[in-house]
């Protein structure tokens, strides 16, 4: 199975200045977010990405995106109908081929060469399937990510067959549904933002979208669990970390950790202890007992 | 003086995604810089702000000032012509009244409750001149920046009568005409990127402005030296510091610097040392002798 397309999603509401933020990469250069992500992309060897994004959007971003705006086509999402609608917009661009997705508000991390959609990629390739990229998670965390089931693959510790799939469940469904033997005590396999789909999930997606309705919402992770029912989807666990911009100090602690394994650490941890020094009168006193 | 506007400058074009990007406050809300700099200017109970745009930015900056874009208005500076051409292009907006002016690509923290801008503009008030807020800087450092040479005032230890500025001095300039009895060897007061000006700037400016020529481009600097030979012109040492968020890292050192002295000081510490201690194996490790 050959990946040549991604799906970029970056077209809710809250997120539209989030491409355009800018951080300093592992080399030390400063570039978008986007520009990070597209280079995420195409490091795995993707040739034609697709952001999917907000009306009037499509100009900033592109102008976002560097030098590899080339490769990049733009998607709308008229209104805000969601995460699975968005990926649905792309559906004209991948036609009948396979594709990766990301979504369009993390930042990673990995924690070998190959950086993180390389290796997905790779396992997608060698296996022919789709592969969902999967991180431990703690139980409190639940609530915000899409979770699965499933059982460890013979030999291959890092590597999962999904059963069930579920959108931000409660620790008990999680308890009930979803426990994988050999997983840390309170942890759970939860999405990393990061996915190989076969040709096959944009119609599965399409259908799950149809019974949507405003009373009952439908969710990527219903679309995925009809999937899974389905064919062979396997998760991957990854070898690094997500950042998701999105959230409060979000772009802070992307920048400290690409920083703090990059060309610039030394200087970067020197700053923050000069920093924290200069600071030190604003910290309570630590009171001596007696 | 009553100081009704202000011109923030933020029209470089390498500086135009800068008042976008997103940092969260002492308060702990997440903004844009626009918004910040913009807070920082209305606490001061400035009324009416413009800010000088490259062409087609106004738009988008409207949209990155959030509540206080009401007081907004915009100069576009056709042409990449200089920072001294950009605060000229708010010409009409100020007419003949006095007014703040801040660079678009600083941020400043207090080191008390009165905020920065608050600061500069009590000190104005009092004496009903211009006055530049400056900062002790080191001497490797006078390359980046505008510096001023004059008497401390009596009593007043954070209060100079600016003599000369000078704009990116050599260290041998420096040394013969901007020492100041009293401050720290090797270090020279330089401009902060917050300025009061009286009413005879902008036509000061304009003269020098016409002398400039591709082989003799004249500065901000020009234009307050010779106010300095023409009018009581004051150099304030604010009390706080400024983060140049236009240079690598500028954000993320603002950032941080806003954190530790925030609402959110713990949760940032907890993280960031987290962070740290999850790094420890990409760091070399030290040596044990023998």
């Amino acid at each position: 199975m050959k990946i040549r397309k991604a799906i970029i999603t970056a077209a809710a509401p809250s997120q539209h200045a989030l491409p355009l933020q800018r951080i300093v990469d592992q080399d030390g250069q400063e570039k978008t977010a986007l520009q990070l992500i597209v280079e995420e992309v195409v490091s795995a060897g993707v040739e034609e990405i697709c952001v999917v994004v907000q009306p009037n959007d499509q100009a900033e971003f592109r102008r976002a995106a560097g030098d590899n705006a080339g490769i990049l086509s733009f998607a709308e999402q008229p209104k805000p109908l969601g995460y699975a609608d968005a990926i649905y917009r792309g559906k004209e661009f991948v036609g009948t081929e396979p594709f990766l997705h990301l979504v369009g508000d993390h930042l990673y991390v990995s924690g070998k060469t190959a950086r993180c959609a390389e290796q997905l990629i790779a396992v997608a390739s060698e296996n022919g399937c789709s592969v969902s990229a999967v991180q431990p998670t703690r139980e409190r965390n639940l609530k915000f990510f899409g979770a699965i089931g499933g059982q460890r693959i013979d030999n291959r510790p890092d590597l999962y067959e999904i059963a069930t799939v579920l959108e931000k469940p409660t620790p008990t469904q999680a308890e009930q549904e979803l426990l994988i033997a050999g997983l840390r005590s309170g942890f759970y396999q939860c999405f990393f933002g990061m996915h190989v789909f076969s040709d096959s999930v944009m119609s599965t997606l399409g259908s799950v979208l149809e019974s949507s309705s405003e009373t009952s919402k439908k969710t990527l992770s219903d679309a995925l669990a009809l999937l899974a029912s389905r064919e062979k989807y396997l998760a991957f666990e990854v070898n690094g970390s997500r950042y998701n911009i999105g959230e409060k100090y979000g772009v802070f602690m992307a920048q400290a950790a690409l920083a703090l394994q990059g060309a610039d650490r030394d200087q970067i941890l020197t700053s923050l202890v000069e920093l924290l020094a200069s600071k030190a009168n604003a910290f309570p006193r630590i009171q001596s007992e007696g």
